[in-house]
């Protein structure tokens, strides 16, 4: 068994939490439970380090100081819980993962995608998840039910241009990997993304039984 | 001006922060005030992380998340507060930096300098210290000296062979760099290690002088 590691990203507001939600019950009644973590965090300390991540600080986080410490929790997160679930065989699903730093670290702040490529495999080796779905949704939609649902925190408060380049991002590397990306549809109803998201189970459960 | 940058380095217990103390005093008095930080920390953001690093936690903490949690402390610390500084033309002192990190997570932890060395080089560039000062002490002086200073950090509950094998790196890489190193024999008493202290002070007054 070498299990099955499926990672959920999108901007927010594009209904990803939701939809994983969908997706892990599809798995569970298929008789497949998978493990849900999340990221930054999913580990006691990589918890600690998202704290650090999401604050308000007295001063402006470097870049590079930013995404050391994305790639901290990462190493917490991939080291302690991942890998070893992994390693029993386990389909885990994090919300969030590599992706989401190319997007917003690289896309969104204009950090040098080899500068984020390095840390990728100083930490992850030759570690990729092996499908990744992108919510996808228009930038003011997203904005427009993120803001509706709580207060932003450091990163939601960026302007639309950085959302924009979010998004592109994740479009970009998707088309450049069709293999193990899926592109949903997120700007429908619950009705109409978990009808998107069934191809995507179906090949989950064919995965694991084949 | 280009500014000088000196980092002091050596075990707990081996009396650092207080001849740090001494030697910048006697820039100060020669009319080189220094900027003085440490790490890790030395901003807001980095003493936060500095939080992270030193606190116990609930479950281990991997040996790749340390080492970027003190890479990502680094890079705010560096390129806030440190390479600023230097532009400006002062003579800064770190109480420690990266060679704190190929002795404690290399020779400590046995983390694969090659690993160390492949991040220093991704957050640093070509940035190295230009004058190390490694306050040298037998292993079991320097631990006795912390014990009976404060309660012992995460990092200070180490076991002795961990010490061993911190002081054994310090001394390889000051040996292997004689240019930049000095090795100062912090075993005697305050005065005795002033004496020590004093070429390296005289060469900062010559390089910030000259």
């Amino acid at each position: 068994m070498s299990g099955l590691f499926i990672t959920f990203e999108g901007p927010e507001g594009a209904g990803k939490s939701t939809n994983l939600g969908i997706f892990a019950q599809a798995l569970a009644e298929g008789g497949c439970p998978p493990l849900i973590t999340r990221e930054p965090g999913g580990t006691p300390v990589a918890e600690r380090i998202r704290e650090v991540l999401l604050s308000q600080h007295e001063e402006a986080m470097d870049a590079d100081a930013e995404l050391l410490l994305m790639f901290a929790a990462r190493a917490q997160h991939l080291n302690r819980l991942i890998r070893p679930a992994l390693a029993e065989g386990r389909v885990v699903i994090s919300d969030r993962f590599t992706d989401a730093t190319y997007a917003y670290q690289g896309g969104g702040r204009g950090i040098d995608p080899q500068r984020i490529a390095s840390l990728e495999t100083w930490v992850q080796g030759d570690l990729r998840p092996d499908m990744v779905l992108v919510f996808d949704v228009p930038v003011e939609l997203g904005m427009a039910r993120a803001r509706a649902r709580s207060a932003l925190d450091r990163f939601e408060l960026e302007h639309q241009a950085f959302f924009e380049r979010v998004r592109e991002t994740y479009l970009e590397r998707a088309a450049a990997d069709p293999a193990r990306y899926r592109v949903i549809d997120a700007s429908g109803d619950l009705d109409q993304v978990r009808a998107a998201m069934q191809p995507a189970i179906d090949e989950v459960f064919d995965r694991v039984r084949g």
